[in-house]
């Protein structure tokens, strides 16, 4: 944990190796969105903002956090005190970070190079100022141990493709980009290729290790050796920490290697790096017959623990449980199914002003109460299934809404059916489609400041790329590919009102061949998350009869896939929440 | 003209020199979409298709036309006997051009570098496979002369800023990439920031020259000495030949330039070029308070004309007019305002099947009879005015409709409305908005094969970049750039129906700001095209009523903004035109 002796020890030592500044990155050597604790340690020894995001800038004397807008108040709590300045990506004013580098002259400047992408890594490059590959993991004196979780293998019937068709498959793609070898650093990317999964990052079943293939030299996996205890057919295992040296015995093979993912020691190891996508960032989006079928089960699966929650809700609003209460109950809800292993992400349960905040989890130790002094209840959750990984919203109606409320709910339902019921020509992307939800917010001057949806992930990250909905490419999400079939990406479009409320529904969409014509091949969508949308808040005569025919027909989808599941009360509960509404 | 013989000789000439094939570029050294008839002539010499795009490829015993779709059946018809192979773009199986010279292996590879982008020219690079700078214009018997046409100056008062002001300003921005100079070869930019006009292309009110800004070395302008004859304050004449040896003196000057529009003779000379989009490219976009007030003057004007063109064709609808005839009676109109100089395009009048072909245009010796046997008479053209340039276009009906056209029509009003109603966040490009106007389209199964609309140039190019509408990027049209207060876009969707009719309705909107809130500042379009939309074959059951009460408020303030200018019958017809419909 941070103290200021930490920092104030660091600055010294900056002074001793004659650096301007260190740069200290969130994340770790395979840039993933979410790091095991492990390589966030150091981070958080030198700083004491805790977020999920944020570079850390120290020079001999200052010290600077550089966090987007997601963690501003957070970041203006945390670093109270602490000397820290609190640095807003995106404001007015606000240099970002390689800017501010090279405006503040820090050079020589220090990274741990295996820590920031190539890509960043060029941009903080300014003519021949020195950057130095520093590592003061030393210095942190708290560090947890590197997870020693068992890799595991899944079972054939959950993947169309074999491992060594994939790695076939992906060998093919290298080659037609005239390299001789891909390197894939990026964890879910090596375990799709490989089918199997692990355990080392909370909620993301992936596992650390490194992944080089050619078809001269063969497959190999850096890994820890405890962490496997089965032969992989066709794959040489070597320690993690060799991938450095066995790089440097082939630095002179043409590579296939992703500069925005690849860390910047790895990559400035190869003499021939052939820079672009790996193969499989595409491939792994879009899913196979076995990962389609087995996905739409397990929104089956996942839709009946919704549903128990939303009678769990329903039965116990008047007992002032708190959002945590909720969170649990919902969790329970979900293991009662054995092919559950994990969740996709902590549960988001939320109420009024909490829900508001995009980023807000409910926690043992802080949460509010669930009851009806509020308007909604917010809940954004799913689970890792064998079968397949799902994230669903709901918004329920808890309390008195107010018109605002009613209006701003309304909206937000309009907003995801009229994305779920688009049209689209091949070769469409995300950004093409954004504005069918979007538009409904811009009309009346709001607007959610995320995309309307991202990219699914099978058994594997609930983030993933490259088919994401946004209004605009953001670099580091790289959302720009076509869609096709096979996708699996969410709409969840939202209200957020600071001090009031957060509204939000979110489904997730395969996107399917709608048909062909003279003019072109047409895609669509259809929805596969199983799960009642509450209607106590809609306005019904803000809806179309088009859209009230849609939550109907999607309502008595829901009854026809959950109801052979359930019986009782449960079945009861399921036909109230899904009886068709009427003007 | 093309004859066989040009062919076999330049074959011939091939073997002497040693090379496997020779690669012809359609265009001109900088990078214009349409260029002068001196530039065309080598292509047309040795290749009998007369399109405006295309790259011919001449092995020493075989010739290829590689052309997009807009020309397929004119290549077919011209190629026909030729012995030159049509290489259809985008078709399954048929290799891109640069792709194609790689699997044949067609190097020792010819190219008149100077007539080729660098960013292609790159595309065409292959390890270590020779491309040889060759230039066989002197084998080319037949070529005009350059135009010796006069530059002019515009007035001051249609310019917001100075030249020396513009200079300063691309300067500046030049300094921010940390270049020390900028070198500018696309046409309409030097016009745009020198304030001068030409007539070196038809209808592109450019003249051919190189521009070379640098804050040490002052502004040098290469062109014709006798296209000029008066001085230029602060700028150095140099003959339109001497670039290259210019930049041969200034190689090693950090010099910013982009390699989508600079010819890779020119790039290849610099040794520390910068590579980036020129300065100007974005600011000439951004019209500034002069060039939209006078804009919307002349759109009033060119309004007028479309009303005495939309009384003639009710006047004359029984005399069995052709095409050809309304195309130059619509031109007759325009230049009753002396403020025009010349057409902003050639005139498209098109009936029937002619109207469903995009590039149809007609001509003295090719056109088709306007009369009641024939749907609709689509009129799409511009005027070249001393204060703006306009691009409209209208469908009339003439004859009796079907269902499906009056469908159609309506959708495309539809489609038009949608668009031309969007409020959309800071941030957005055309890319984002596409789909307003596209979906209306795709949900029936069709789609118009080009953007929903482009950029428009103020006294320059018709079409501009970077502000089209597109619902996905096409390189070669860099629209990616957000949508801001100042420019004007074209919003023209359409049905095409081979054979049957082809439909479209174009509108120039001007984007302003729609409000500012806590979430995001907000921007629409004000339409800016004055000229009554056609409603004879308007359903109005499928039309909303938000979409009548446009037309409406539309079709008043066409009539508010005419009426002052017209008088007696002119002024019924235009009462008329503009009336208030309901259902």
């Amino acid at each position: 944990m941070f103290a200021l002796d930490h920092l104030k020890k660091l600055q010294s030592q900056l002074k001793v190796d004659g650096l301007k500044a260190y740069l200290i990155m969130t994340g770790d050597p395979h840039s993933s969105e979410y790091a095991a604790s492990y390589f966030m340690a150091e981070r958080l020894y030198f700083c004491p903002f805790s977020g999920d995001a944020g570079q850390v800038l120290i020079t001999q004397d200052k010290a600077y956090l550089f966090t987007d807008g997601r963690f501003f108040i957070q970041a203006g709590k945390e670093l109270a005190g602490s000397g820290f300045e609190l640095m807003k990506i995106g404001e007015k004013g606000v240099l970002p970070l390689a800017d501010f580098i090279k405006a503040e002259k820090l050079y020589p400047l220090g990274v741990n190079q295996s820590m920031i992408s190539e890509e960043f890594y060029k941009t903080i490059l300014h003519k021949e100022d020195k950057i130095m590959d520093m590592d003061y993991s030393y210095m942190v004196l708290e560090r947890p141990e590197l997870s020693k979780a068992k890799v595991f293998a899944l079972d054939e019937k959950l993947n169309t493709l074999t491992r060594a068709e994939k790695i076939a498959a992906v060998l093919n793609k290298t080659y037609e980009k005239e390299a001789e070898a891909n390197l894939i650093t990026t964890l879910d990317d090596i375990a799709w290729i490989l089918n199997l999964r692990g355990n080392d990052i909370a909620d993301n079943p992936v596992f650390y290790a490194f992944l080089y293939l050619s078809k001269k030299d063969g497959a190999h996996l850096f890994i820890d050796p405890v962490k496997i205890d089965f032969p992989l057919d066709g794959v040489t295992l070597h320690p993690y920490t060799q991938i450095a040296d066995f790089l440097l015995d082939k630095k002179n093979v043409p590579t296939l290697v992703d500069p925005n993912r690849v860390n910047a020691r790895l990559f400035n190891i190869l003499q021939k790096p052939v820079a672009g996508k790996n193969p499989s960032y595409l491939m792994k989006a879009i899913k196979g017959e076995k990962e389609i079928a087995n996905t739409k089960e397990i929104q089956i699966i996942d839709g009946v623990a919704m549903l128990k929650f939303i009678a769990f809700l329903d039965d116990n609003l008047n007992k002032n449980l708190s959002e945590y209460d909720y969170a649990v109950a919902l969790e329970g809800f979900r293991r009662e199914n054995k092919r559950l292993f994990e969740l996709s992400f902590e549960t988001i349960a939320a109420v009024g002003s909490n829900a508001a905040m995009m980023h807000y989890g409910p926690s043992e130790a802080v949460h509010s109460s669930v009851n009806s002094t509020q308007i909604e209840l917010l809940v954004d959750s799913g689970g890792q299934y064998y079968g397949g990984t799902t994230d669903t919203t709901r918004t329920f109606l808890i309390g008195k809404p107010t018109a605002e409320y009613i209006h701003d709910y309304t909206l937000t339902l309009k907003s995801v059916i009229a994305l779920s019921e688009a049209i689209f020509i091949d070769g469409s992307c995300g950004v093409t489609l954004d504005i069918l939800s979007r538009s409904y917010m811009w009309n009346e001057g709001m607007d959610y400041k995320c995309g309307t949806g991202h990219g699914v992930g099978y058994i594997l990250n609930v983030h993933e790329g490259p088919n994401g909905f946004r209004y605009k490419l953001v670099p580091e999400r790289d959302d720009s590919n076509p869609l096709v079939p096979g996708m699996i990406t969410t709409v969840e479009p939202g209200v957020y009102k600071e001090g009031k409320y957060g509204i939000r529904i979110e489904n997730n969409l395969l996107c399917v061949k709608a048909f062909e014509t003279e003019m072109g091949t047409f895609y669509k969508f259809e929805t596969i998350t199983m799960v009642p949308i509450d209607v106590k808040a809609l306005d019904l005569n803000l809806l179309t009869d088009k859209e009230i025919s849609w939550l109907n027909a999607y309502h008595q989808e829901v009854f026809s896939k959950l109801s052979p599941l359930v019986e009782g009360h449960l079945l009861e509960v399921l036909k109230e929440k899904t009886k068709p509404i009427s003007r």
